[in-house]
């Protein structure tokens, strides 16, 4: 890795700055953001690497190009790219919803180009440089993703560059992807969307002041409900097939459940209750969450 | 107050009791518990009381009775206490539905003793002794029900109790309570559960190995579908009126935001990801939850 150049640098892409810069993995490091206002941030914090006014004024000079914006930046970003990639550039996204991502570049991106999509399970109901950190993917899982047309030789490159990041890496088609995180992701932001918003319709037409007894369990909720709305909305839209799937799936389980409150089915609820507790056991043990109780707050 | 009994020392039991020790509150303690692993434990941990056979024979002892057991012990220990009661003690549980623990009261403990019910928002995924903490009550709110029998008397005894304990109290008559609750903790672990549930049955059906990439959401849910089965049993049973109006208003908005997704209904879904993003900055500043991003865990 020479020259990189980073297209996006909020959370994520200022995260992969710090840790490139911390670990002298490139020589120089441009940087792209549209936003004036994510710019100035950059240079209060005085965050290393050469600011560029156009993604593609620092293509010619960059090895490694990652892209950090919200998905539905891609194809403008991609047009204004196409003219100064060349088959040497290794190029990846870290979007969240891949089969979409593939069409839209399948069908923008200049023919011959690799793009070998990246997708790492890191991130925080904050968005912005200034919450950037050099170990945000520290032990985090990220996906790499395969299909017809990826070139192994940038799979490899790419599997190094996020090992050096500090994640673990596996390999999956897009398709297994957007399954799997439609259910382990996707699924619990709409669900925390939601329900944030049935406590905020319910506060206003009972005239209850609810939120502040939300110490009970909304609060838990109302962190992730509070991730970045431009990120979410295009995930939701770039995985909308899967994620109806997951809704209904959901949903079912909800009716089903509340039958069973209604008939007092004690054998089945008490069933159900031990057996999802298995699962919180399986995340400590896979190190996905910290063991402390109450995610060790107080 | 002089002598204390405690019925029930699991988590918050057990906080109460190291909260009274602390506070020098009680000239004596006295401690039941039906589970013979919990007794061990309390030995085990040295916690201080005097453990007593049967819940009965403290209670002429006592001055001021605290019910701390899952609410479907609670008819059970009522009748093993009539006999001691008299219109002296100051006696009060901790459940989470009123409603239905008010009808069981009625229908069950002698004529002429006044219950007056509480309800501290304060509790965890982990259960038992062991995890019982002096300051669980800590700047947490505690409902005191008052409903057309209560005792104005008791319940400023309580009143006091409870402040000493560390709680904000707030005075509620038991449907306004169950509704509350309803929403703000009883729909969301019925959520969280469910949640969890719909991911073991995915990856069941599916094959694919996915509670390792819990990391982008399903984590966070999995933490309240950890708590204790009983206690939750007991709450979806003694509120299920409630809880099912809940269900319902929630899958509604579920629905409507499937909907959107699928027609891509870009202006409703930001300003639905816009609005629910408030909520958190509403319970951080109630301090009902810690202000650092990702609850501070990293």
């Amino acid at each position: 890795m020479k020259n990189v150049l980073i297209i996006g640098c909020g959370l994520l892409g200022s995260s992969l700055l710090r840790r490139i810069v911390k670990k002298k993995l490139a020589k120089k490091i441009f940087i792209y953001d549209k936003s004036k206002k994510n710019l100035a941030k950059i240079k209060r914090l005085k965050l290393p690497g050469t600011i560029v006014k156009e993604p593609q004024d620092a293509v010619a000079q960059s090895h490694f190009i990652i892209l950090c914006t919200p998905m539905s930046e891609y194809k403008k970003i991609i047009l204004k790219l196409n003219n100064f990639l060349t088959t040497k550039h290794v190029f990846t996204d870290i979007g969240s919803a891949k089969l979409k991502s593939e069409e839209i570049i399948k069908k923008n991106l200049k023919r011959n180009i690799f793009w070998t999509s990246s997708h790492p399970i890191a991130g925080s109901e904050v968005s912005g440089p200034e919450h950037g950190k050099h170990n945000l993917f520290e032990n985090k899982w990220c996906v790499l993703i395969k299909s017809k047309k990826t070139s192994t030789k940038h799979l490899k490159i790419l599997a190094t560059f996020w090992k050096k990041m500090g994640s673990k890496t596996v390999i999956m088609s897009p398709e297994k992807h957007d399954k799997i995180f439609s259910i382990t992701s996707h699924l619990p932001h709409l669900i925390a969307y939601n329900l944030v918003k049935t406590a905020q319709d319910f506060e206003k037409k009972q005239k209850y002041d609810l939120i502040k007894y939300s110490a009970g369990g909304l609060r838990d909720f109302s962190r992730i409900a509070a991730s970045n709305e431009i990120m979410w909305r295009d995930i939701f839209f770039n995985n909308k097939n899967n994620v109806s799937k997951a809704i209904d799936l959901f949903v079912k389980s909800l009716n089903a459940f509340k039958k069973d409150i209604n008939s007092k089915n004690n054998k089945l609820i008490l069933k159900k209750l031990i057996q999802t507790k298995k699962v919180r056991s399986k995340i400590i043990k896979l190190k996905q969450d910290i063991d402390k109780p109450d995610f060790g707050r107080d």
